[in-house]
């Protein structure tokens, strides 16, 4: 896979770090336009991007998403914009309110999972109306693999429909109570998505906090691809 | 493996079947006490028990379980009993009443995962409850793996004393919206357990509806034991 150039996905913000846990991280859409932008020059080519209400809290809010997308597509031609639609912004249909604005790519959740204090919510129905709207809009599919069950589910939408492009798998790692950061696995995962999206579907990973670091170097090593 | 004898374990009732399904299905403790004889003189050595209340619905009341236990324990002296503290049951901590009555195992989840209408909620302060209260009371659990994650939290809750004894763990495929039936994925998840757990760990494999007689199959033949 070593000829397959390496896609470099940056994500600008998260939904939760605020200035206060480092006065770098881009709050405002205006700051999100200008760290896209300079994440673009340096060879970033997919940007996947939470927004934040006036006080920084997450949100979901979808006239602050077309004015990041707006942002991002004037100063970043080319760019690939992904949305996201996980549950730390919004919690039901809201968080997928930015999908009609047909961004390139949107974050989909395709099971449910425990997070360190909770237990991640992807019902079945959720999932299902996520998924018909990004159809509906022609967005591409992040599939968020918090386990293993994640990429099958994916596969099982993709074969009967419900995903009308071959998503791109994103395995995530090291949060705590649900996958950890694990060789086996991670070997395990890329043999799946092989298997059961062909040996050229593209996929990448990520680590929480000092973990990127260690899935960025295992992705690439394995054909995958990069983020941060 | 072959040397190892193999472990039926007798899951006589389930949360959900009722007489309307098929006549046969115990549903008073009686039934279940005569069921759970006759698979045990057949040569079943684990039964797997869920009660019902008066309505024949799913309940968690540690009094039935009690009434249940002291039935089996009379009738199938030396069978193991392994009690569920499955959601389909109860709620919250409802779910791990009967565990004060020390029965030998109890079904645990160790995460949430998809099932086919809803999500399937284990929280990580009710998991780190139940695994507390199977610690104090002797009980030991079986894991309710319904993705590969939960078998490692399995074993990190073993690695760092939640369970303070070895579990036998047992993969359940082909839930809807959750793992499907499907041998590459077997085969992975005899090697984690074997990986983590040790060569010898003992483990087992639930299917839903049909699949059963598949997944024994497959279990029987990888040197796992077996259930109905
Ligand atoms: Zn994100
Ligand atoms: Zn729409
Ligand atoms: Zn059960
Ligand atoms: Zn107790």
């Amino acid at each position: 896979m070593s000829d397959t150039p390496c896609i470099l996905c940056v994500a600008i913000n998260g939904s939760l770090p605020t200035k206060a846990n480092n006065p770098a991280v881009p709050i405002t859409i205006a700051e999100q336009v200008e760290s896209t932008q300079e994440a673009f020059e340096a060879g970033a080519s997919i940007v996947h991007a939470h927004v934040r209400d006036d006080e920084g809290r997450p949100t979901s809010d979808p006239d602050r998403f077309a004015r990041l997308l707006e942002g991002i597509r004037e100063h970043c031609p080319g760019m690939i914009v992904q949305l996201s639609t996980g549950g730390r912004s919004g919690a039901g249909r809201d968080r997928g309110g930015m999908l009609r604005l047909s961004p390139d790519m949107a974050s989909l959740a395709v099971g449910s999972n425990n997070f360190p204090t909770r237990v991640y919510e992807n019902s079945p129905d959720l999932v299902d109306w996520l998924a018909a709207e990004m159809a509906a809009h022609g967005v591409m599919p992040e599939i968020e693999a918090f386990d293993l069950s994640h990429i099958l589910q994916a596969h099982a939408m993709w074969r009967d429909g419900r995903l009308t492009t071959r998503p791109y798998v994103q395995f995530v790692m090291g949060v705590r109570n649900a996958m950890p950061v694990d060789r086996d696995v991670f070997d395990y995962y890329v043999h799946t998505v092989r298997r059961l999206f062909g040996a050229d579907a593209p996929w990448c990973a990520a680590g929480i906090g000092p973990n990127q670091i260690v899935l960025n170097e295992w992705a690439i090593a394995a054909g995958g691809h990069a983020r941060t």
